[in-house]
């Protein structure tokens, strides 16, 4: 691929050069990275990556990933060096506003960018998931002679990604899953922020990885392209083990004065120290100017769109051979939803309507995903090691291995951040739909990643059970007060939590649907009661926030979510009995109903009738539905460790307080 | 310390007795754990921790952590039996409401925990925070021959721990700091609640520990108590490396059926197991019956007395030697603050009002904490290797480093979340005030740790600069939306977002002054103009919101925090001109505005008027503030990367904008 009459180090000059002129015309980035991997850069770029900047969302493309996000500079180079479309006009506009090179790479808005990165230890995680994602599909698609799904993932990491403990939980469970065509380059330079790394990081990271089953070559030199070459030709030789490439670098490497030190990492070099730098890597252009010879040597459309059409003729025979199997690859990794999808998201709410169980809401959620999952082959559970608790393993799942790749449920092991961050990696690779599971209170471990689903617009579904102070006994470090709150500040979050069997089976519903956004689903340890002997109501469930009972003449409303909503309409009928009439309201997902238009919310929440919400959790998100006289019942502080039934009226979750507040409302 | 007349296995069967016992009378708790550390435990609490059960505040005693905290049972069983105020009617009352044997061991719930645990990981990451504290204490206060400040620290750790991420981050760093008095026994029985680790956990655990520069020792018998015994005594023998103590167990040792599996992990045992296990490990009594030789066997209140008699004989000397240091100890490690205290933050306040400089608010944090810290010298900063950007480093601060122990600025690297739970455990050590930084958004990676702060009501500082999207270039990852509310609904925690210098050295005043607590402290990058011309409202301040200027006939109230305060202030000018008068509160404390009489938040949002509130983040929680009549300047999405002029026209933060709002509300 690399054209011969250029010097590899001239191409590493180029991405210099666009890395240091892109940052001092933004008056802000990080040059000390991209100077630091040029050549890392040079050897995979140009001598082992599989793409086709023409067609960045060809399937059989190797993933790469820029772990190390504030590098930015160095990704948006190579793309637009290698043919990508990225012009250098937007080079010129790194980091403006509207620009497609913003400051940490960004999913959606880069061609060729395969994950949002800049929070530290969360692109290896996606990678970890991209290449078990790989490997999971090439298990089920692939026939002899037929790798449709074959690529290998590539990830750019630093020292920072290294001191996360997100990546000691994501390379423990890539070295356990065997993923072999995972490569991982180290940028071991020694710099971190606050200066030399030896003060607070002295990790033997080749005896760290090889003790997680990689494989690790190195420390290299990681200046030296040939040698980086050979480096990568010996992981790629063998498929057994993710492999660790410890690449020795110089942060800065060419600024005479600034190399090797942290300040070079995260601002302008400025003048005089980019006209020493050019001088000193002997290039000799101005300010985003590329020669046509380097041009040509990093073009890769030419290779790309070989690489492609011979995968395209590959596919051509696999789709007569097996079309029913291409069939369903195309629609898979399209995202698209089973052409019955409806018919079978129908049949289980019906299912739930006709049962009318009462069972804990982790329950109804099973029997929700005993009933769509066997109809949606893409749906790839998990739980961080509570899958007797989470309930995520439905009727007929088989558990996933390195040696069983066709069990769609995984135990991720007690690691909720690198369990979300490899969700997200699947759900960036498509062709599964990734849901996992932990205690609610646990998604503050995975907080981040749950931010980084909803920011890149992907289908991650995260499902929390435990959901309150009806945990009981445990007590409040695994009893929920502020979480379902806090999730709902997340901005494209879908975060419900149902009251029974047919708003659990509707939440599903709607979360696998939604293609372009994450849904965080909340279930109860504790029972709750069927609700809905009224009948079918999917269609205001999927409002977010509907009637549930009216009464005639209503004074007040009382809205609810999850398993309070049986205690309210036990105060609605005690409200009754003595002559006041008050209208029921269940809110099993806030962001939906607040997506309704105003003639739909004002049907639910009329004008002027006071409004008591109830539900186990701090209550400062439930101002905005009160008006101007209304009241909550909830949780403001801790929970307790007790028996669940001691602590619902030591909260003051009882009929008699709902009844008093509601007059307290009404007087 | 043993008696040698019972044998050590007899008394590890007590304590599975009582932990089988306490759980099934409890219908709930964890048996397996205890079952299969009971040896381990022994080997320890008679063999070698140093502790006086009568006094469990004794300054020399060990440190025990349990952070495999679902076995607490296993801790309250040895807090009993070795003499501790835990009497048998506490253990019948396991986790029942009000008991002082919660499901997780609770800190400040039963006398002899130390930490609360139960959120995997976090327990040896405290415990790493306690022998650092240790170590720098250790430091400054042991002269020759008194060695005030000595013992050691002893974790209990299991699986779950060893896979979560703080675990790595919390024992790197261990290493690096080479906490020798650090010694964890990590019982390793290849079982977690989905089964048999090896699907999911593969880890040479020994290798991956002395990459990070630890002794490891075994693996050995875990219930071999002379092995244990011995390999204690060689952990002891060194004080140049932390040690890790593999112990092979069972889980549930001694349950005929059960021992070995999962089942036995997380629920009662049942009647007949208990009564086989009874038999199996030869304990002929009944529920909760301890025979009196046991009892005589494990009571460590005659050496505990003795210990603490040589240590206070000691110390007298000490005092008599080194007066002032010793008051200075008993001072700090009562938690009190310099008898001037006041009068530094005083000093603090009217520097920070004479200088009226406008400067970004962490610069604001650096001048407040330049003019406090070196009067308060157990200030113990630092920085998730964002130092240079957080402004942590005070004026004067050396970095500390394993070589240089008198260092009050901790360079942590990138890991938030060992950083927060490590300052939990420095601040439960006592005698340091620990705070540390990062970015705002990457709270996020220590949420849980923020939150076992507060509800362990300790004093952590957590400092949070790049507030918002006034972080510009980095775009979306780095700027946080979110993060303030969310930190908002944790009960317990002062969330303050101070405009200016005044408010900043107000703030860091009110966060060191409260004892019973944590603090987060969010600052800005962006500029900040000094709003306090008008002259001294620290009173003011300390009630989280006030009238900053205040208008004749006001007909509106703009309320706002941190930076949009100024913006707020060219609002009113500016509706002033057009003959509207409003009145502008600043309210960087909504918890500490929340705390104030009626009278007091009256005389600041009085009923009737309508009020606009602004702030750079999600709008979710201010709709509380807003009475009937009010709306919202705020972020409900994500941000971009652009350069922050750009943004905020962006997002709506002018004064056309705000204008305009304000008329909407009065129309």
């Amino acid at each position: 691929m690399p054209n011969s009459s250029v010097s590899p180090q001239r191409l590493a000059s180029a991405i210099r050069a666009l890395a240091m002129d892109a940052v001092q015309k933004a008056k802000s980035g990080h040059p000390g990275m991209p100077l630091g991997m040029a050549d890392i850069a040079v050897a995979l770029w140009t001598r082992h990556l599989r793409h086709n900047p023409a067609d960045p969302k060809w399937l059989g493309r190797d993933r790469f990933i820029l772990s190390n996000g504030h590098g930015s500079m160095l990704q948006y180079a190579l793309l637009h060096l290698t043919g990508y479309d990225l012009s250098m006009d937007d080079i010129r506009a790194f980091r403006q506003l509207g620009s497609r090179t913003p400051g940490h790479p960004e999913y959606g808005v880069t061609p060729g960018v395969e994950t949002s990165t800049g929070p530290l230890g969360q692109g290896i995680a996606n990678g970890v998931g991209m290449a078990l994602a790989e490997k999971i599909l090439g298990a089920e698609f692939n026939r002899p002679g037929f790798p449709v799904i074959s690529n290998r993932t590539y990830v750019f990491l630093g020292d920072g990604c290294m001191m996360e403990g997100i990546s000691h939980e994501a390379c423990s469970l890539a070295g356990v899953w065997r993923l072999g065509r995972l490569i991982a380059l180290y940028d071991d330079n020694g710099i971190s922020i606050d200066g030399n790394v030896s003060g607070w990081f002295r990790d033997d990271t080749k005896k760290r990885f090889e003790a997680y089953g990689w494989k690790v070559i190195g420390p290299i030199d990681g200046h030296d392209i040939d040698a980086v070459d050979r480096a990568l030709s010996e992981a790629e030789s063998q498929e057994e083990r993710p492999t660790l490439i410890i690449c020795r670098t110089t942060i800065g490497k060419g600024a005479p004065k600034l190399e090797g030190t942290n300040k070079v990492h995260g601002s302008p070099m400025g003048g005089e120290e980019i006209a020493a730098t050019r001088r000193a890597i002997g290039w000799e252009y101005g300010p985003f100017e590329i020669p046509e010879d380097v041009y040509r040597a990093f073009d890769a459309r030419p290779a790309g769109a070989r690489l492609e059409a011979a995968y395209d003729e590959m596919f051509a025979r696999y789709e007569k051979a097996y079309p029913e199997l291409a069939a369903e690859l195309r629609r898979r990794i399209a995202g698209d939803l089973p052409a019955d999808y409806a018919e079978v998201v129908r049949a289980a709410v019906s299912g739930a309507q006709q049962a009318a169980e009462t069972v804990a809401t982790r329950k109804a959620s099973q029997k929700a995903l005993s009933a769509i999952c066997p109809h949606v082959p893409e749906m790839l559970g998990g739980s961080a090691d509570l899958t007797g608790s989470n309930l995520t393993n439905w009727a007929g799942v088989e558990s996933f291995s390195a040696d069983h790749l066709s069990g769609r449920h995984i135990s991720y092991g007690v690691r909720e951040f690198a369990m979300s961050a490899i969700m997200n990696g699947i759900a960036l690779y498509g062709g599964l739909i990734p849901f996992g599971a932990t205690f609610l209170t646990f998604s503050d471990y995975a907080k981040n990643a749950i931010r980084m689903a909803a920011l890149m617009k992907i289908r991650s579904i995260f499902v929390y059970t435990h959901d309150s102070i009806g945990v009981g006994e445990d007590g409040p470090t695994h009893q929920p007060v502020e979480q379902t709150a806090s999730l709902r500040l997340i901005p494209g979050l879908d975060v419900w939590r149902p009251c029974d069997t047919v708003e659990a089976a509707v939440a599903w519903g709607c979360a696998i649907a939604k293609k372009d956004g994450p849904s965080a689903l909340i279930f109860s340890r504790q029972g709750a009661r069927f609700m809905h002997e009224q009948g079918d109501c999917a269609e205001s469930i999927r409002r977010g926030g509907y009637v549930l009972r009216d009464a005639e003449g209503a004074r007040a409303v009382i809205v609810a979510t999850g398993t309070e909503v049986q205690l309210a309409a036990d105060i609605q009928a005690k409200l009754a009995e003595e002559g006041i009439p008050v209208r029921l309201v269940s809110m099993p997902c806030t962001e939906r109903f607040d997506a309704q238009d105003e003639v739909w919310r004002r049907s639910v929440l009329p004008e002027g009738l006071p409004v008591l919400t109830i539900e186990a959790g701090v209550t400062a998100g439930w101002a905005r539905y009160l008006g101007g006289r209304g009241s909550s019942i909830g949780i403001d502080r801790f929970g307790a460790s007790a028996p669940a039934s001691a602590l619902w009226p030591l909260f003051g979750f009882t009929v008699e307080n709902g009844v008093a507040r509601v007059k307290d409302l009404l007087r």
